[in-house]
């Protein structure tokens, strides 16, 4: 069973990786599009006898802890079967 | 409307930072995780004229001309209303 964590900057925050992706994108051809943000993604496998509610708050105490900074960054928690 | 572009490593390319991350979860105190893998999410606002497949399509267009090395890294697209 997997956890998969993403964590995205939070809105108002500056996002100059953001932004340089949206650049390069209008260069290469892909006009009129919007808001460019980029984050990370982090997928731990967790042991395959806990239940899905038991794998998502695990997820979520790792984002807590260490994977997300939650003074600049929002998280989000899927968990895959 | 907004697509989602998740870009992840492929299977059996060497993932430094996930290993950190594994390690440093495992030292927090989370034990008996398996593999942890890192990768990147880019979230892209497009015209809300497009429909889903369209928005799908273009997300993968963007993702193999910048977002994704498809020589390393597999990427999926979601499309988010």
């Amino acid at each position: 069973m997997k956890v998969r964590v993403n964590v995205m900057l939070k809105e108002g925050v500056l996002d100059p990786q953001g932004k340089a992706i949206g650049h390069a994108l209008d260069v290469l051809g892909f006009h009129g599009l919007g808001e460019v943000r980029m984050g990370k993604v982090i997928e731990i496998e967790v042991p395959a006898q806990k239940s899905q509610d038991e794998a998502a708050s695990l997820g979520e105490a790792m984002a807590r802890e260490l994977l997300a900074n939650l003074v600049i960054e929002d998280f989000t928690v899927e968990v895959l079967s």
